[in-house]
């Protein structure tokens, strides 16, 4: 069966991004940027996470994540933050309420954007991953959404050393629950902790 | 000079307690007894962790840690949670707007009312601790006016594996800053993250 996992980085205080988010400023206002200065800075010994990131056999992401464009897709000029050769080398599905043509891209992603909804998402990128593993990529808005709906069996957080004191907070909207720890790993920019979800599937 | 620590057990997702705390309820609504099983369930493993907590010089704590009775002391019979002899056997400045006599337990530990504001417990913590350690031991709202007031050198933020989704919120009213990762201490029902605090003082 499909593994469903979600990672997203967070502030001490448990926010994935600062106040007052923009196109200009996309993870708002304050000190965010320090939130993913481990993937920038220290790639050589997150290697580990950054293939957790980056190995999935299928992706789901927020509009948000996918780019700064609001509303309906003015043209298709808009294919991601990531160049020609998206990291992620497999598809891609993208939620949003303005539907849109594939984008496929070189090295194997392709852009799906999908107006169904969280459920039609998934089940989408489970017919892409097969018996593989999924990754809600994010945004928390994104993430939330499926935390809420119990569709997420693993949780990684990534603990990185800021406190924002506002913003998106990790889990707003998704009912109290324990998790269970399953691994740890400190890094010298941020700890990664990642959780067993009780999925409701 | 006096170093001050402070120490909060949270939820992957930064609070320090559910919502509606109440006397009946001091951990409040919802899952939020997890937040401490690593304390009471693993002692061996996180016998370093208890040391950090328990071996200050002297402590500073807020009112609600030290007991559930609000407004004026009806009389004198509260002496906290812990019994006879606290586990402190040093100085403890509890912040109250309600003066009321010292408390001296067996053990060494000493209760000491302070009604002037965290300024001047944090005076009287220093002539009690010298050139030792201050342990701001919580609850979060205590914790959150030092941190405020750049009066934290040292904050150790246990990450408990548990969402809360509402409650006492680690670092709400805390101005947006970064922090140095010092150390990681990966148990198996939480993980304690030490963080340099840069100072204002």
């Amino acid at each position: 069966m499909t593994y469903v996992a979600a990672a997203v980085s967070v502030s001490a205080d448990g926010f994935a991004a600062g106040p007052h988010q923009s196109r200009e400023n996309p993870l708002g206002d304050g000190p965010a940027d320090e939130l993913h200065r481990w993937m920038f800075e220290t790639p050589e010994e997150n290697a580990a996470q950054r293939e957790a990131l980056l190995g999935a056999d299928a992706y789901i992401m927020g509009r948000n994540m996918f780019g700064p464009v609001r509303g309906a897709w003015p043209d298709e000029s808009w294919t991601g933050w990531w160049g020609d050769d998206p990291p992620y080398h497999k598809p891609v599905f993208v939620l949003t309420h303005h539907p849109r043509p594939d984008v496929p891209m070189a090295g194997g992603t392709t852009f799906h954007f999908v107006t169904g909804g969280i459920h039609d998402a998934l089940e989408r990128a489970r017919d892409a991953a097969g018996d593989g593993r999924i990754l809600v990529a994010g945004g928390a808005a994104t993430i939330n959404q499926y935390l809420a709906a119990g569709l997420i069996d693993e949780l990684t957080v990534t603990v990185s050393p800021v406190l924002l004191g506002a913003g998106a907070r990790l889990a707003d909207g998704v009912p109290a629950q324990t998790l269970e720890q399953v691994s740890v790993s400190p890094m010298s920019l941020a700890t990664h902790i990642t959780y067993r979800v009780r999925s409701r599937r």
